[in-house]
């Protein structure tokens, strides 16, 4: 570029930054496809309960951290912080089963972890670890972990990850305070506060609340159409991405030289800036980080544009959110900005990437702040740098609908309380509006992912059904002494992981719920080979013997006994075992005519996993059926009930 | 003071102190007993589910508010913070419940509320708003009514606090500004942050991390001990209340002449301090506020220990905060305050007044903060005021065992970020320490209130124990149809608030769970007199010709009809009545072996009020029992049985 040869330059720049993306999505579609992303959506989904081993797996950790580094290398509109958070919940649930066997790195001290509650207790901390590390946010990271990822929350929890966070953030402020020597490139700059503006005046008017509150509007209005944006756009890239992994790959290499395109070709477009006559040493800069990107411009002056793409993102939302500055950008140039943030934002999620959406959020809010301010800047008295951070502050609340997390998070970046008021008032706007339109960015992914989420609310269908409409198939229940081949038979048939245990006689003097026994505890049982030649009672005794209470912990994800290890011998298979020491003998239960709404509201608000209907006649067995997940999807639903009009 | 006339002073000061705590007390004592105290573990109490009339009363919202009034400008060692969430807590009260009847304040038009989940919520919101109106602290205010408030914690729920404490903060901004003039006496003095200390370096070294967290463990040793201070006090008071209104405002008086003495006598015992000669104008102070008090002190002198007791609570706080004056208050001055105020603080707590915790915690934690800062000095760089900062901090995590939101107030208070990795640590180790030894000092307070709360969970006693176990007495079922004067007996000799309803041949073949009825509603049944001449369905239309579903919603708090208010007629009592159309058909069950500590769960997890025991066997009637919160109280399980060794 200096030598004018500017042709040579797009075409390096254009090259290296295709490679790292065709680099960044070979890793994605070759070794963890569930690395692509945010991550957020996933985060949320594991949280809620829905096991799939690939979404914590160790590969993905891997693909996730490399990718993302890859990813934002390669300049794309996308940021680093939703993948860490998919890291923090990854390495969490790495520590928490005590390693990866597969890797050969193990540990078996880890056995607290051994269940699933303390394991999401764990990775929710890990979430907030992320955030907390991303945004240097300790508070932030709590909140958002509250607010955002988990389902369930209890108030020890609070106090985990708020631990957590605290000790993020002493390492953090550790390293910072090691890399002040300059020694580890652009880490520490900003210190722990990351675009601090403690030194802004917030004095402000009736007129100014009417601009924040057009703000919370606007901001409002462009998160909603963002999702709507994002929603067409991911539905276009999975027709293309279910072809195969070449693909995925074609498809980011487009996106890339699309976005290597805008910001190289764009600010051609823009006249040159004289620089500031007061930043003479300053300006243009040359280097990594600065304010003023000389470009194709004459010395002296500066291509306004090309400071903004050129540079690395914390700097330019550091020039956007900067006060007293309101020269330094044009109004075209913050539009251009904006339009091509916007939509590069939007083509870019979806791709085969780690890919984070907060900094391309703030990066547009910035630059339409900025430009509302320019505007508005007749009747409103405030600084245009405010007016970037509080459309920021919309624009997150818009897309993402969070509002005490972005705000905490917003006033751990600009250290800035005095803004508090604003802040609140624009986000409440902003997710109020956005309401009206759509969902969530984060909901409306995990929906369209097909992960069976449940809703905090009840589905309006769900509340004139009862709970023994939804039981269907036939229901597969063991006796609690058992053939052994049955229950071999019974595993191998169905995936269910939960089966009734039902006291037959000559054990009950009527057939009689028992229990609930889980497939995980089958196998290790089954394993265990304490069997009996009669229908007998083996006794706890009998089986603790063989086996210790640990051997049945949950295993790690994705691990674990499964029917095709079992080798068991004709004669064995002929004998029969107890299932009375591992039969859970209170298994939650719903009777059957028990609103669905209802079940729905016990079924999430405990955490379950299967659920009883037992029946309300003596006419028929005790056990009607179990609910799972499953039953309590609408699309399930309104399948079984196509006319079931929604009140 | 001015003509050396001390004596007479004194007389002046006490007398007038202790009419000031002698009127609060009346208040209190005559008027509303609920209004004594600091009102937050009753609010905590009422949103665990506990629906005590008089605790949100409107009565009680008076006396707590003039109560508080009084209780401060008797100059008592206590805040106005605890009585803020409790009032604001009953003012939501009020206005959930459409105004008060019984004083003639009713709106009709606030029908959303008339249900108990909208209500708690609404609460919860006024406990947010509290709190977002005593510290200016609206995310604090948010966290605090999540982390130490509520029982139950939904997502939708942080939205509507962070509303709610949006609008309150927008309120005082609007008031402080208005009152910047100086015509509403010390209101908005410090503005929306009240103790600003933006301006402080914080550059810390290893060393100083150690003294941080000696203070941390310090400040855990002292909540701890300041918890059982507490306790041991209120034992004996409870003792001194019992005997009736006037020991009540006996024990208040005194206690009120003891402070005066104290914050009299003490500041003679200390020598005069010579005024810094750079502040020439400014000391000694006279008026209402001011830093350097002149007391007994020649002219050109202040009184370090008066400076600290004469002044507003803000003022003293500020004092003790502010960075570059470690010369201005002596290591005496700092032992006598700080042990003056510990002893006050925990004798004051308990008396018939309304009183806070939270500033003599941090009035407390401040000068014992400044004493250890000074003593460290020589191994900590650290500024003195940030000493008492933290101190305050950790002190008040080792009473109220807070973290995230005792930090976040912090931070609204002082507008410092750079402090947050310092607040985390020093929070961390004393809520650690000091749960080492009891219970936070509002949980404590709940259990010795003797209210039935709810605690996250299970006692170990109810892990060997089944649902079967503590349903006692004989059961009380009502018939699907069910004669009139029977229902009308069953109410009048139990106290119970909700029935089993079991439909009986010849309606059903044998007898079944119908669902769960409800004392108010079979009362406004009764009231509509849709009674039949023989044992058959009426129906439902026939029942909502006369009674609109709105008639059966939630009365407000203490109201609604009682037995004796039904008037039925000799001939009407031998009618039938159909409870088919009020019966609650999906009531939540648990088996009858079903382990209690998973029914408490259960109970607990849902917010329930009555859980149905269902039978197992086919012998039995459908129903074995009705659990209520009280069967989940540890003391009642001990009762049925003392032999139970908890695990």
């Amino acid at each position: 570029m200096l030598k004018d040869r500017y042709m040579m330059a797009f075409v390096v720049y254009i090259g290296c930054n295709t490679t790292l993306a065709a680099a960044a999505a070979a890793l994605c579609a070759y070794i963890a496809p569930a690395a692509a992303g945010s991550g957020i959506p996933e985060v949320k989904a594991y949280l809620n309960g829905i096991d799939a081993h690939s979404i914590l797996a160790p590969s993905t950790l891997l693909v996730k951290i490399f990718g993302s580094v890859l990813g934002v290398s390669a300049g794309f509109v996308l940021g680093k912080e939703g993948p860490m958070v998919h890291t923090g919940a990854c390495v969490a649930s790495f520590l928490g089963q005590g390693g990866s066997r597969k890797y050969g790195l193990t540990w078996n001290w880890i056995r607290y972890f051994k269940n699933d509650l303390d394991r999401r207790d764990l990775i929710t901390c890990g979430a907030a670890a992320g955030v907390a590390a991303a945004f240097r946010a300790p508070v932030g990271g709590v909140l958002f972990a509250l607010e955002e990822v988990t389902s369930w929350w209890r108030s020890v929890l609070l106090w985990r990850t708020f631990s957590t966070t605290a000790v993020v953030v002493m390492v953090l402020r550790g390293l910072i305070s090691y890399c002040r020597g300059g020694h580890c490139g652009l880490f520490g700059k900003g210190g722990l506060i990351m675009f601090d503006l403690s030194s802004r005046q917030a004095a402000y008017t009736a007129k100014d609340l009417a601009a924040v509150m057009l703000l919370g509007i606007l901001g409002g209005l462009l998160g909603a159409l963002f999702n709507f944006f994002v929603d067409r756009i991911l539905r276009v890239y999975s027709l293309l991405n279910e072809k195969g992994a070449r693909s995925k790959i074609i498809l980011t290499a487009t996106i890339s030289v699309i976005t290597s395109c805008c910001t190289f070709g764009l600010p051609w477009l823009t006249s040159c800036t004289p620089c500031p006559p007061e930043l003479a040493g300053k300006c243009p800069t040359i280097g990594r980080s600065g304010n003023f990107k000389n470009f194709q411009c004459p010395a002296g002056h500066y291509n306004a544009l090309a400071s903004l793409f050129f540079n690395t993102n914390d700097d330019a939302i550091r020039n956007l959110f900067s006060a007293g500055t309101d020269r330094e950008f044009g109004a075209a140039t913050l539009l251009t900005f904006f339009v091509t943030v916007y939509a590069l934002g939007v083509l870019t999620y979806g791709v085969a990437v780690p890919s984070g959406l907060f900094i391309p959020v703030i990066l547009a809010g910035a630059s339409f702040g900025r430009l509302t301010g320019a505007l508005l800047g007749s009747i409103s008295g405030l600084d245009t740098g405010l007016f970037a951070l509080l459309d920021a502050a919309s624009f997150l609340g818009g897309t993402m609908r969070m509002t005490v997390s972005v705000c905490v998070i917003l006033l751990e970046l600009t250290n800035d309380l005095h803004l508090l008021p604003l802040i609140m008032l624009v986000l409440l706007i902003a997710k109020t509006v956005a309401d009206c339109f759509n969902r969530g960015v984060y909901e409306q992914m995990v929906r369209m992912k097909g992960l069976p989420y449940l809703e905090v609310h009840a589905e309006p269908c769900m509340r004139s059904l009862v709970a023994g409409d939804v039981v269907s198939g036939p229901l597969i229940t063991l006796s609690s002494v058992e053939r052994v081949g049955t229950v071999v038979e019974t595993l191998r048939q169905t995936g269910h992981n939960g089966f009734p245990v039902i006291e037959e006689p000559p054990l009950a003097a009527a057939p009689e719920l028992c229990g609930l026994v889980l497939r995980s505890h089958l196998l290790v049982l089954l394993q265990g080979r304490t069997f009996t030649r009669g229908r007998a009672k083996a006794g706890a005794a009998e089986v603790f013997r063989k086996l210790a209470p640990f051997d049945f912990a949950k295993a790690g994800s994705g691990k674990g006994l499964k029917v095709e290890d079992l080798d068991l011998s004709e004669e064995e298979m002929d004998m029969f075992v107890d299932l009375h020491p591992i039969t859970n003998r209170s298994p939650y239960t719903v009777v059957e005519n028990m609103s669905l709404a209802k079940a729905a509201v016990l079924f999430r608000g405990l955490a379950l996993r299967h659920m009883c209907v037992v029946s309300m006649t003596q006419r028929r067995p005790p056990v009607v059926g179990i609910l799972t997940r499953h039953d309590f999807m609408p699309q399930y639903i309104r399948g079984l009930y196509p006319n079931t009009i929604p009140r």
